[in-house]
């Protein structure tokens, strides 16, 4: 499972150098990540209601091209491995039809307790979507 | 009683144009604003602590000349009217010397439940430090 | 003539009063205005490779209501006062079908060298469609 | 050479969890880095005049716990790899006595037409400071 998320790039994400400042791709790949647990079937408001997060532990960003305003990046995101407690997402982000930037971001899953939890044991039908949407995690470590 | 704050502008604060973009304005005189508060014996944590925020309802800024990066930008913050429930706050920017932007902010007190409350009669103690702070609207009501 | 254009609430809008902070309104109003101007038929494309901008000299924010993650905002912008070297537009903000925010933006028209313009004398063609865009300012002065 | 920058966190870096957002330690770790630039000799102003920056092209942020307002964070930034056309540093983020974050961001240095340049040939007085301050790289190369 791949999803897609366009975003239009604001006048003020840009800095004097005329593109888009590097801080903003972050919250790019956010609202995509998001975008993509909207899609896979547990958005943003089933985790506040089960005060289950993943939040972010680890970012890395490559930066290949300059993105400009006005215009629209469109960012393809993917799990690129999961387990019980950590989950890691992949991201492309596409402007002009070029590859601009790709990141990785890893999750640790948490309770309302903010502390780590196991998913498969804590919502296993939330899980389940995980494992369907990333079925190579599976026959990697199989 | 006017605080003085400084804050240096980032670069990501500037845009195209090359010069702090106007929505970063609202965020430093916030920081002003806390600061004020802080100074004036209300600090943040005291308000967290009691559950008692002045929220703001109205916000308007004047933009006098460009401020540019690096640079520092220098904000002078007093009360401009106070009344129980309400607060209104006055600001002046100074960059390189010179006046470059100006606002007001204004403000009501509101309790734990996000509903407005008379910070006369919930706080004595801090109002009175209000007071204190603002000689000038107590001349001008009576 | 009065656009809308419809901008997603992002997580990090948000603060710790779990609703979308004030300085991330001006952003949104910007959005808004450069949609309006696009739709009006002087884009930011056209405004940068003519050189000639209508930077931001007061910017008013009222705030009425909160406004949450998930969710999105709709805002209705027009122009409400013009005249050759003065534009003033002003915005609407709603939030799940109530008025949750409005503002008032006031601009010179610069050319090149960032001093003002008379853009009736500068850019006739353009000043036309301001001029349809807000009949209510010709009345109002005549 | 390791440089320290304190910097206060702001209301607005922290999100609905109540934590700085992980998009502002992207903000942080730049100002850090301006910092170190200027600290060790070529400040932006410096490149600015004779059109030589470092842009970014690959950010990796560790997050390792939370940080809160108000508050502030102290950032130990060092180069941790140098080449003529290469650069990269190292950042240890501190909240509170603690190490919360580290970062690596790696550059490449551009001349005034935004294209790869070799910084030893161009500035060579430049080059030398950057040698000074990491003379690990030349122990580990040799």
């Amino acid at each position: 499972m791949t999803t897609e998320t366009v975003i239009a790039v604001r006048y003020p994400d840009c800095d004097m150098m005329h593109t888009a400042h590097h801080s903003v791709f972050a919250v790019w790949y956010e609202a995509a990540r998001m975008d993509f647990f909207e899609k896979m079937g547990f958005s943003f408001k089933d985790m506040s209601s089960r005060g289950i997060n993943p939040p972010l532990v680890d970012l890395h960003i490559k930066y290949r091209a300059p993105v400009h305003y006005p215009g629209e990046v469109t960012i393809k995101t993917r799990i690129s491995f999961h387990a019980p407690k950590k989950l890691e997402l992949s991201y492309e982000l596409y402007y002009e039809g070029s590859l601009a930037s790709e990141a990785t971001s890893f999750h640790i899953w948490t309770g309302p307790d903010m502390k780590s939890i196991d998913l498969a044991a804590a919502l296993p039908e939330v899980y389940a979507k995980i494992e369907a949407a990333d079925p190579q995690t599976k026959d990697r470590d199989g």
